[in-house]
């Protein structure tokens, strides 16, 4: 359980206006019994307790119950090495000459299936050529039904490897698997986590283990406080290169696919000193609203975006919808670099040869 | 129920695979009666039956349930007048010489809740300054409990109208029941539909008959189409100057007052016609989460925002803990008007006077 | 604000570890400007303030942006008429010889809207020979579109006056309107408050200065502690007769037309004194789901059922997809006679001339 | 991809008014390349574009955003071998003795976490003379927290083990990593596939490729649709016993720790023909709320529960504010009992040497 001495992680127990002596006493034991320190301070209206030590999120449910409580609050957050009050200063994850984190706006973009060698590498040089930093694709694919397409696996991930070896870009792609990360790990610069095994917790624990970083989306429905709980499972292995990725909640809202929280990024910057970025391609689900949702996470601070990219989207393996071609994701990139200039950031000039759009 | 003969509108029933021709009849004569044209098309497998006429929203749930029918699917939008189908150039709804709905990013800024005549004109001066267009200010406070304070009702508007007469700022206020749209239409530019009474049907009538612009916000849980259809009701009644506002929905997050859905602007902006501004101050309720989601809400392309400005919020009456004071407000506007540039908007100039921040 | 000295009501704010006398000093004053008494007790670890008085929701709100302090703490419900802590004994409504809040199941059921004379008196001689003991019909009807029928209005209010002067049922119907209320008073045994006027506050006060029952709706994502909020400005204004009614609420389902929270009935039933029925007629939106809801909510506790029933559903004028004809409304009542007794509770016998399903 | 010809699954692409030749001749085009059929019918009004083909649930996105189209409406479910339309007679899952699916009621009982051989045990004894089928008990725990107690994994599988070996109890356990499924399936008669694993698709490949039953828990955020698609996959690997568990999902109310959506349990009986069962205990997370859920439960359908028990809940290792300890949950048994009864379901008698409640 773990629960070294560090002070300072406080839930205060409200007890009940006619509580007794007994049913204090019995909740002081149960907290030393559990390693915590008790503070009683017996007030006219009611007694309040004090509780010190490192507090796991389910001790409020548990104490919430016992006789004479009336109401149990916590001040401290949960996790600790993703919060900024352990680490002030901000965490910048360095990929190559890529500083994520930093005052530079990085883009990482690509199909959202690796297919062929062509298709990859003719989205690589076209998305480097645009501006972009690092090539996304994906080898092992999560979906929602058994009968689509999966993705090619190990043979993708050599083509991202080709890929990279041609642009120089360094390559993200997804990891679904415990059994897959070593592999994956071989070939790919970041390993992504999506959003559908966010508390895959035996993945997070194996990613902690890893010498690389990892791209931690949000879950569909994972609050701020689960969300750095569950990179806190990476870091707690020892791993401190976790990027986080805002890529749309779900609501009642049925008219685009996800719901983007924008205001995640903000949140988030000032509870924890890991990066942020953007996903507006799963965030929306359609290519027309990646560029306003792009604009509008940069204009909320987030440090990049991950985008889909693809030669010809109507021909897409998957994701083809919400994927922009060449000619759109120049056009996109402008915006981006006009936006982030006018905010004092940084982001590199798109290659010489390429027509702004 | 006014169905005045329109075309166009389309609902598809798909039939069971064995449904018999007793139930495409039946199917036949009930879509009669409801004064729909029904056009059967028997196929190998499936029959299928298109309804044209103007569609009611319940029209898919009535037929759902019938015997013989697979499924119901409605191809057309339920409303018509605030379509972009229906009226394909923008509205832009004008204001003395504001043009919502331009290219101009038009500001609405003043306290929640109108308090004192001098903290009101203090107010309108300090955001007139700062770039801001109209004076917003509540004298019918809509409040959680009963027993918080609930505004200076008639008494707030005349303080409100001070403040434009000394100011010029024109001035946007909210009404809360039938009973008192005349009299705020007499002092108010622009009459404010809150969020919980989105679906205050009476109120949605009786501000369609006055000669004053709306301005709607969505509801806590309102979806797109359904919030377009409350547009209808005022467009229904008559008028034609309904601005929409998104202010955040209700979600599983807890970290924020309410999640900001931003892609609903440009969501929006594709299904209809009429102007659309944002609320990052009810949107995020942190007065710290007001400048990265106004900038992310211009970013998308919101046509305007409402914030709310207090001459010192943590004495406000209401909405403090959101509000800004004049010295980031001041701050905000200088970054609005950095990225509206970027991206080709237009904005006024701060008063010379103004300092900078 | 109306901070009568009842004592009790409780926030804690604890400081931050850093904290300054001068910050502490501020917030006392702060406290006492609003009428608040302020108990300090400063720890090894951080400062603790305890804040005794009448308690306003915003009051956490306004606290936790203020400088020195790390988080508030709310013990206490910001409501207090509708709490049981305030009254502990539960309120039994009595509308005629029914009782409701009582081990009686009540069940009000009739057409979603009053149709004609000849549907209602129909509907309302059936429901009572199943065992229904209040019959429920629509003259006011609140509409998603415009174009909708939206009710008799007045003629629909004398329609259901004479179906309880035929069958000898008390009478529920919705009210929309601050200016309808006295006139719907007038007719109706119960007044009902539907979901989407559940923040219409100008109706929630006029409601509470009548001398009828009120049914108060849940609304679309409206929380527990605000549904008991909602009703507290009824209790405030003096009418103590308030039944709750869950009716599902707005979730990321979308396959049934709200998702029913059956686990509403217990929270209220200990949050407060007030009855609570259940609607799985709205809360489904299907009739064939109508029986299973039903059952399961007089199983997890709920005092009554308000169940939509029409002589022919398939042509009904609203709401038919969720309407049970007669021959299934008294199967169901059959089956929810049996729940009640095997869980010990009462429920009228059905009259002898009904045929058993 | 897997398209083999099966007929039947439907697609409508709905064509713009003013769709041109070619834009119908490229549709068709591509529906070709991915091997669906295309069968065009010209309206007066529009162009109707069926696709019949094993659908997958993207074709939907795609189409839509294809030059000249309006809509697409999907008239096929996405799951095939789940659906009661592909096996209308419902599936009976039998573990020794027990046949869930069938109208006995199967309650599954024991502690969360399996913390001690002798807790494990006399657990076991307890739900067994209460009249419970299963035991459940958990060797691997997903938890929230890195800093929670994580289960003692293999040897708390054999203290299972051990239990069953004593009382003749079936045992239930969750699998959380592919790397553990062939051990877990050696101590257990039913493997349990966690709320927060339900899109971990690597392990839906995996249990479905092994000799044992599946409980799958419906995640916090997951459609009836996305539901029976995990399904999809079990079943797809060759393993057709699977049992559904609603479990409670994420809303935006907070007063409970999920909600509860009863209503899953006839939508998905009426979709599907796999037994469906509710598991109250992390559904409403207090233990006084269990017992109305279950009821309710029962009441609307449910095959069976499972619910957490402790030989002393305010002692447990994880969970224990919502765990019943053995009166309370004799108690339960006796209403369920009741409720059962009434409704015409059969559930075994308790041990005679069990106290009533």
């Amino acid at each position: 359980m773990g629960a070294e001495g560090e002070g300072g992680s406080v839930v205060i127990i409200v007890m009940q206006r006619g509580s007794s002596d007994d049913d204090i006493r019995r909740i002081e034991e149960r907290l030393n019994q559990k390693g915590y320190k008790a503070q009683v301070s017996r007030g006219v209206e009611r007694t309040v307790i004090g509780v010190v030590g490192r507090i796991i999120p389910e001790l409020k449910d548990e104490m919430e119950v016992l006789s004479g409580v009336s109401e149990v609050l916590r001040v401290s957050k949960p996790y600790k090495l993703a919060s900024r009050e352990f680490k002030p200063e901000s965490t910048i994850v360095k990929v190559g000459n890529v500083a994520i984190g930093s005052d530079q706006v990085v883009v990482m973009a690509g199909p959202c299936a690796v297919e062929t060698e062509e298709q990859v590498i003719s989205t690589a040089h076209a998305v480097k050529a645009a501006g972009a930093s690092i090539l996304r694709g994906g080898a092992f694919k999560p979906r929602t039904s058994p009968y689509s397409f999966r993705g090619h696996g190990v043979q993708g991930l050599r083509m991202l490897a080709k890929a990279r070896a041609e642009t120089g870009l360094p390559v993200i792609t997804e990891v679904m698997s415990t059994e897959d990360v070593e592999t994956v790990a071989e070939y790919a610069d970041i390993l992504q986590v999506g959003a559908r095994n966010i508390q895959n917790y035996n993945l997070l624990d194996r990613v902690g283990r890893v010498q690389r970083p990892v791209l931690l989306k949000r879950g569909f429905s994972t609050t701020y406080e689960e969300w750095l709980l569950c990179a806190e499972y990476i870091l707690a292995g020892g791993n401190n290169n976790v990027i986080l990725c805002e890529r749309g909640i779900r609501t009642f809202e049925t008219g685009t696919r996800n719901t983007m929280d924008l205001c995640a990024i903000p949140v988030v910057k000032k509870l924890s000193h890991l990066p942020v970025i953007a996903d507006p391609s799963h965030g929306t689900g359609k290519w027309y609203l990646v560029k306003p949702m792009s604009l509008a996470a940069i204009a909320a601070g987030a440090h990049g975006l991950e985008i889909e990219v693809h030669p010809n989207p109507d021909t897409a393996w998957s994701d083809g919808p919400q994927s922009l071609n060449f000619e759109n994701f120049n056009s996109l990139m402008n915006d981006i670099r006009a936006v982030a200039l006018a905010l004092g950031r940084r982001m590199p000039e798109p290659a010489k040869t390429t027509a702004s759009a």
